[in-house]
């Protein structure tokens, strides 16, 4: 299993991470994304929703869901959104 | 069922979105949001992992995908996400 999150950044191509998205989920059960702010928060859930169509031909959908997740950066507190999708073999 | 999406806005409160979302979810088995642009859909996920928080000790979780929805607003095409949420029952 993957261990560490995909990190999403507000520059981050939606296309490309849905990219490594459908790479990951067609070998192990799931992936997580990591984004702090609504830039990245946008691109991830675009790269889901792309992953989603490049994995609907093979019978795989990504459903999943976004948690809170506390951080300290640079001895800051910050707050994270974490997507984990997991892979749903479908028809 | 609610066939009509809840509109989420970039002002739209995190917490009271969260409760009306937990507030349907008691009584069917899913629910939609709907967003266009950034700060709509940090809201909408924002609302999504507090509603967790509201459900959990109900035995409920959300689990759900974005989709992208093809809107003429105004006679402009306009790409909205839409979430999909399902009740899950856990534990």
């Amino acid at each position: 299993m993957k261990d560490e999150p995909l990190m999403v950044g507000s520059k981050t191509n939606p296309s490309s991470l849905a990219g490594a998205i459908a790479e990951i989920v067609r070998d192990q059960h799931y992936v997580e994304l990591q984004m702090i702010g609504a830039g990245a928060i946008n691109q991830a859930t675009k790269a889901w929703a792309i992953a989603r169509g490049y994995l609907a031909p093979s019978g795989i959908d990504l459903v999943g869901f976004p948690a809170f997740v506390d951080l300290q950066i640079d001895g800051e507190d910050r707050t994270a959104i974490r997507f984990t999708l997991f892979r749903k073999n479908v028809g």
